[in-house]
C-alpha cells in the first residue's frame, strides 16, 4: 500500500511507503562515536572558562549551593554576526562594513537589476546562543530532574523575551540537536537559540496559510486540527490538561511529533510558569518514548514560535516538532521536496504509546 | 565573516559561516560499513533473477558478447504504486481501490471542507525504476568506460521519453545516491528514476519564478546567470563547448554544483547523442573532482527536467545538481528552511578546480 498525503501547512506531499522498509540493505551502517581521551567538555561545571561569559544563569534551587542549574552562553562559533557587535565597528570590521554597505544599497558584485536578483547578499546580524542544560555531564533531558528540565524551557522563554525586545530582530527558533545524525557536535545536554533579523520566506508562507485558513473557515487551523485529532484518536499520542502530542497526518519522517497547547497561543514566550511545567512534563514523556522505542537514535526538537513582528499577532500557534533521525533524505526528496516516509503516523502513534505503556482507548465505532 | 545570500530561485536564504567549521567536535564520527559475507549483489551480471524483469537493456558494444552494459528494472520496493497496475484492479486491490475512491471524491476520514484541507490523501500512481549502470560490480561512474557512462544517461533519456508519453504522469526526476549518507542501500553503481502523476508544489513554484523573471527581464534566468558567472569567473568550475559547471552563488551545502547546458533546453530528454556524450564527460569530470577532493564522501546527483505538461514549455532550463553529503541538517535548518553552509562557493569552486589540476585563469582587474 502506498498512500500520498498532502501537508497543507507546508504545501508539500508526503509519500507513505511502508514496503520500502523491507529493502535489502548491503550496508550494516554503524556510526561509531569515539570520544578522544583528552576531550574536555566545555559545558561541565568547572570548565566555565572554556565558554564565553554567560548571558543568563539560573542558579540551583538550594540557595546555599554555588552551583548553577542552567547556563546560557553566546555560541563561540555563531552562524550569524552577533548583534551586540553591530553597534560598534572597529577597524577590524572594515570588511564587514564594506560588505554591509554593499548589501544596504541592495546590490552585489554587478550593479544592475538582474544582478541584484541573482546575486543578492546581506550581512545579517543575529543572536546564536547555547543553553547548557545541566552542570553535570548529562546527555538527555530525561536524565535531568523535573525542575532542572523546566528551567531549560524557562531559560528559552527568557531569551526569547530578551531578543524579541530588540528592534532589529524579527524571528527566532530554539532547537536541540542530539546525536551526530542530528547535527550535534557535543554530547552534554544542550539546546540552542538563533534569532535573526529576517523572517525566513518559508515561515512567511506558512503564516500566510494560517491566515487564509482562518479567514475562510472562521476558526484557527490548529484548534480545528487538534479537536479533530482528539475525536478521531488515531494519531494522538498523549494528552494532558492543556497540551497534546500528535503524530501529524502528513508526517515527513518516521515518528515525527507535534507537541502543542490545545488552545492557541501564538508565542511560546508567553507561556505561564504553570504552563511551562506542564509542557516540560509532556516533552520529557515524549523524549522518553523515543528513547525507549529507538535506543541511541539521534533526534531534534524545533520550537516554532510566532515571528516577533507578525502583522497579525494572533494567527500563529506555537508548537514543538520532535523527531528522530532515522531516514536519510536522498536524491528524490532533494529533487522534488516530497518526503518518502516508511512509517504511517497511525502506526508511529501506537508504537510511541506502547513504549510508554499507554493502552489505547477503545475506539468509537463510527469512523 | 558571515554573509547571508538569497537563493532567488528557491526563495530561501543561505547563511555562509566559514567560522563554524572550526567548532570543536567531541565525536570522531566514523561510519563503518560492513558488507555481510553472504551478501549477493542483485545488480551484478549473473544475478539477474534477483531483480524484476528489465524494461530496457542496452547491450555491450561488442555484438558477439551476450553481456549487457546498462539494465533498467522496476524498483522492487517502489515508493509509488506502479502505474502498470493501475489499469487492472484485482480483488486484492480492494483496499487500494476503496482508498482511491475516497481520494477521488476529495475527502478523507471526515467529509467536511475543513477535513478535506487537513486530511487530504491520494493514491498516486507512478514509476520507480533502477538504472543498473554496469554488469560488473563498479561503485562509481568514474570507474566505467566513457561509452558505458554515456549509456547510463542514454538510458535515463530513454525512460524519460517513455514516461513522458504516458498521459497520467506529469513529472519525473532522475537521481543517484552514492554512499550511506546519501541514502544508498547498495554499492553497485546505479541511479534511479521516479515519475509521478503530480507536480510537486515546490517545482511549480520554481517554474513560476522562472516565468516571472523572463517576463520582467526579457531574458531567460539561467542564460543570464550563466553569462554573468562566466564573466565574473569566481564560481565557474569547468566549461566545455556547450556545458558549464558552476558552484551556485547561494549554494545550500558545501561543494554543491550545477551542471547545465549554456543555452536553454527545457528537457534533458531532448538532448542529442552528441550532447549526451559531452554532458557525460563533464559529469564524470565533476564526480572525479569530488572523489579526489573528498575521498569516500557520499554524494547525490539530481537531474531536474521540465514537468511533462508544463504550460510554458520553454521556461525550464534542465540541470543536474551534484553535491557531497558532508553536513547534517540540524534543528535550525529544519525550523527555518535556511541552510548554514560553512564553505563559500568561491572557495568550493577553487578547491574543485585544484582537485582536477585546473589552473585558474588570470582574473580581470576590474571587480
Amino acid at each position: 500500500m502506498s498512500e500520498t498525503r498532502y501537508d497543507w501547512l507546508a504545501d508539500r506531499w508526503v509519500i507513505f511507503a511502508p514496503n520500502r522498509s523491507k529493502r535489502p540493505d548491503e550496508f550494516i551502517g554503524r556510526t561509531t562515536v569515539d570520544v578522544p581521551p583528552d576531550f574536555v567538555c566545555p559545558f561541565c561545571a568547572g570548565n566555565e572558562r572554556l565558554t564565553p561569559n554567560p548571558v543568563l544563569v539560573l542558579p540551583a534551587p538550594n540557595r546555599h549551593s554555588r552551583r548553577w542549574q542552567v547556563r546560557v552562553v553566546p555560541n563561540k562559533f555563531p552562524a550569524l554576526i552577533p548583534i551586540s557587535e553591530a553597534a560598534y565597528r572597529s577597524p577590524i570590521d572594515a570588511l564587514a562594513s564594506s560588505l554591509a554597505e554593499r548589501a544596504s544599497t541592495g546590490t552585489a558584485t554587478l550593479a544592475t537589476p538582474e544582478a541584484s536578483v541573482m546575486f543578492q547578499s546581506e550581512i545579517f546580524h543575529g543572536a546564536h546562543e547555547v543553553i547548557i542544560e545541566s552542570a553535570e555531564h548529562r546527555s538527555s533531558l530525561t536524565e535531568l530532574t523535573e525542575s532542572n528540565a523546566a528551567y531549560v524551557f524557562a531559560a528559552i522563554r527568557s531569551r526569547l523575551i530578551h531578543w524579541r525586545a530588540h528592534d532589529s530582530l524579527r524571528y527566532a527558533v530554539a532547537f536541540k540537536n542530539v546525536g551526530t545524525e542530528a547535527g550535534a557536535s557535543l554530547s552534554h545536554s544542550h539546546s540552542q537559540l538563533i534569532a535573526t533579523s529576517f523572517v525566513p520566506p518559508d515561515v512567511v508562507r506558512s503564516c500566510r496559510r494560517l491566515e487564509e485558513y482562518e479567514d475562510a473557515h472562521g476558526r484557527p487551523y490548529f484548534e480545528e486540527l487538534i479537536q479533530r485529532e482528539l475525536e478521531m484518536d488515531e494519531r494522538t499520542i498523549f494528552e494532558s490538561e492543556n497540551f497534546v502530542a500528535v503524530a501529524p497526518f502528513a508526517s515527513p519522517v518516521p515518528y515525527f511529533m507535534w507537541l502543542m497547547p490545545k488552545k492557541r497561543q501564538s508565542r511560546f514566550e508567553e507561556l505561564s510558569d504553570e504552563g511551562l511545567r506542564e509542557f516540560t512534563q509532556i516533552t520529557r514523556r515524549m523524549v522518553k518514548s523515543l528513547e525507549r522505542l529507538l535506543p541511541n537514535a539521534s533526534y531534534n526538537f524545533v520550537l516554532h514560535t510566532s515571528p516577533f513582528d507578525a502583522q497579525r499577532d494572533d494567527v500563529f500557534h506555537w508548537r514543538m516538532e520532535l523527531f528522530p533521525r532515522l531516514t536519510k533524505s536522498a536524491g528524490f526528496e532533494w529533487g522534488s521536496e516530497c518526503f518518502i516516509n516508511p512509517v504511517m503516523p497511525e502506526q508511529a502513534a501506537r508504537s510511541l504509546q506502547e513504549a510508554l505503556g499507554i493502552e489505547r482507548r477503545a475506539r468509537s465505532s463510527c469512523a
